[in-house]
């Protein structure tokens, strides 16, 4: 029995999630284990797809097929994909979902620079069901090949290597030395997701703020998103006193913002995308 | 292992699924998938479940179990059905909400006219469970039924065939042709489903619209709901232009119409119901 | 193959709840069954949880792991708990959330008492997986426990019994009699849930208002809460005349206040916590 994952923009009240598992279901037997990543992500929402699989996809097995339908141009001539990384298969459109995948394989400086990361343009069109209209690839495209690769079918079986998938070109997190006598460093990064409880993850990785042991108190490094900010350090939510915002290493071991009991997003009215400064001390780790 | 699938007005705050999904699998054994259809459909919306019945049943293999319960009447004398139809297996209320499976064995006209349907009036009363109060059928009486058909348990030891189901009388689409010298038709239809991305899905056929390859481009066949119009025809929602209305074939073979990029449904301010026209030119189909 | 059952506040949109299920898989192999049984509790909401999890857990079959994780102490160092009650396993932070399935054997009055129901804290923390951060226990520390029991280790391998898990003090319902010539009692509860309909249902015995078919009618048990109230029994909802509202017997043989169509939780205003009176007549069972 294989797992095979979804993951769509097609929300819970319509026919579109119920269709794609059926049609997984008839062409795959029912040997595979469906599992739910999400559906409710913001319609056409390309860069929360890929973040949300980059933090999903590694906890399940080798072997397990990711199917990814976040698909703005459903229909058009943008390319269907199907990959393997890390011992898993992905099969998504060609529109940067795969990047956390696939860019560390074809960095933007090194296009066509092969890695140990497979992907394929999925050209075996016989796969693909004649349903009507040209609006939902999800259960007439997308389905049947992942259902080919739960079944066991190769990935060489569904179309040719290519070397230039789309990649999202996203802001990296830059660091550089402060220059006055203070010492230490300038972070700055993004908040790369606001989950449900209001928290802000950053994508300003842990070890670039210094060790975590260091990191408790009310004078750690200063944290600045917009107009706000903070310098209290916490291991864990529950340490935050009631109604003071701080910083933590969050789950992906990036730095994370929250606020106890309540949505640090709504009191700062930060939304993804805000930048994020930190001014770190003199005894953060050297560059 | 065969499949089972779930389909209620429910919601996803509640213990109402888990206990239909634990009380399934503790009768039928862990054997059995459980697939999602959908939890969110409006409280009580019969039409609205049998559109996403009919939408995503077909595509779920041959012997798949169906369960929907969006019963407004639990606990009344309504009755509960067991049906086989298109190689599908259907627990449901009698209230209409299996009328796309069951209508063409009994139109309006025909009642009691027996076709390819099976429908049975579950009347074994010893597999339902002496749950507290008469409001959770969905426990006590629909999951041990679906449990039974899952295990395998014929169909004609639920209860004697019945031919007066319960059908949804709902509006059919017309076309006639128009009474001037410029030819082709009127049709009117509805719009059958607002979905999540403020797509309106119309119940009027493409076949009666002309040939998908003539459907293409900023001169097409006028299409008119309320006090708005569009006769922009696309393949795809990626064609659209910002900004723009177009129409399309959808992907239950349909006209639908679309907004690149935001909800349609909101800019018109259009809901499920509203009256939908179609002027067709001269070279559309013949009737 | 086995049910592990899932109940988180993580919601849907992050990837909170894909990568608990994927390292559940990933360590407790692929013949698991996983089933939601709500993410999409209030956050923090522990009381919410107990109460689902005490409605919906006895229906699954006995040796089902139910993993259970609304944790606002993550990261501190309130312990996780493993426990066995009724035939089920399950898996929670210890903060009360098992409350309804520890209680019966851990009443407030007798803390060390030991009944049926066993209760490990669990210390064998080579299962814990080394993740970054101390936020995301549900993935690092939870999923590994419940996924050792899956896989069939038994319970007394993860850690020692403990007598003291914290158990929540709800009110509990009450019942004495009237001091009047009227006779019948005077009942005082609460409302413990406002399901998606809207329907208030209450943490008061079927049992104290008397035989089920003595409840109907427009001149029963008077049911206030706050300045509303009703007089009206009715068997199930479809009884309820158009914008009455209405007492009835609950699935879960509590007593339940509904409004036919519409949800009463809005029309009288009344939220979980609420205080429900009633005044049994002399008719109602002795005491």
């Amino acid at each position: 029995m294989r797992a095979l994952t979804l993951l769509t923009d097609f929300g819970t009240t319509d026919y579109y999630v119920g269709a794609v598992k059926g049609t997984v279901l008839r062409l795959a037997g029912p040997a595979v284990q469906l599992v739910d990543l999400s559906h409710d992500l913001p319609p056409g929402d390309v860069e929360g797809a890929a973040g949300l699989l980059a933090a999903a996809a590694p906890t399940f097995p080798e072997g397990t097929v990711h199917l990814a339908v976040v698909d703005p141009g459903v229909g058009s001539a943008r390319r269907i994909l199907a990959a393997r990384a890390g011992g898993h298969l992905f099969v998504a459109p060609d529109n940067g979902l795969l990047t956390p995948f696939l860019a560390p394989a074809f960095p933007d400086e090194t296009r066509g620079a092969s890695g140990p990361v497979e992907v394929r343009h999925v050209t075996r069109d016989e796969l693909f069901l004649g349903g009507p209209g040209a609006t939902f690839h999800g259960r007439d495209q997308f389905a049947p090949v992942a259902a080919a690769l739960a079944r066991g079918e190769p990935l060489s079986a569904l179309g040719p290597v290519i070397d230039d998938p789309v990649l999202l070109t996203l802001p990296h997190p830059t660091r550089e030395p402060a220059e006055d006598k203070q010492g230490g460093h300038r972070l700055r990064g993004r908040v790369v997701r606001v989950d449900r409880f209001g928290n802000l993850v950053t994508d300003l990785p842990a070890a670039w703020v210094g060790p975590p042991e260091t990191l408790r108190g009310p004078h750690g490094p200063r944290v600045e998103v917009g107009e706000h900010a903070t310098d209290l350090w916490v291991a864990h939510y529950a340490e935050l006193p009631d109604g003071a915002a701080g910083a933590l290493i969050g789950s992906l071991g990036t730095v994370e913002l929250s606020l106890e009991g309540r949505s640090l997003a709504a009191l700062w009215g930060t939304a993804r995308g805000a930048v994020v400064r930190i001014r770190t001390g003199p005894t953060s780790p050297p560059g």
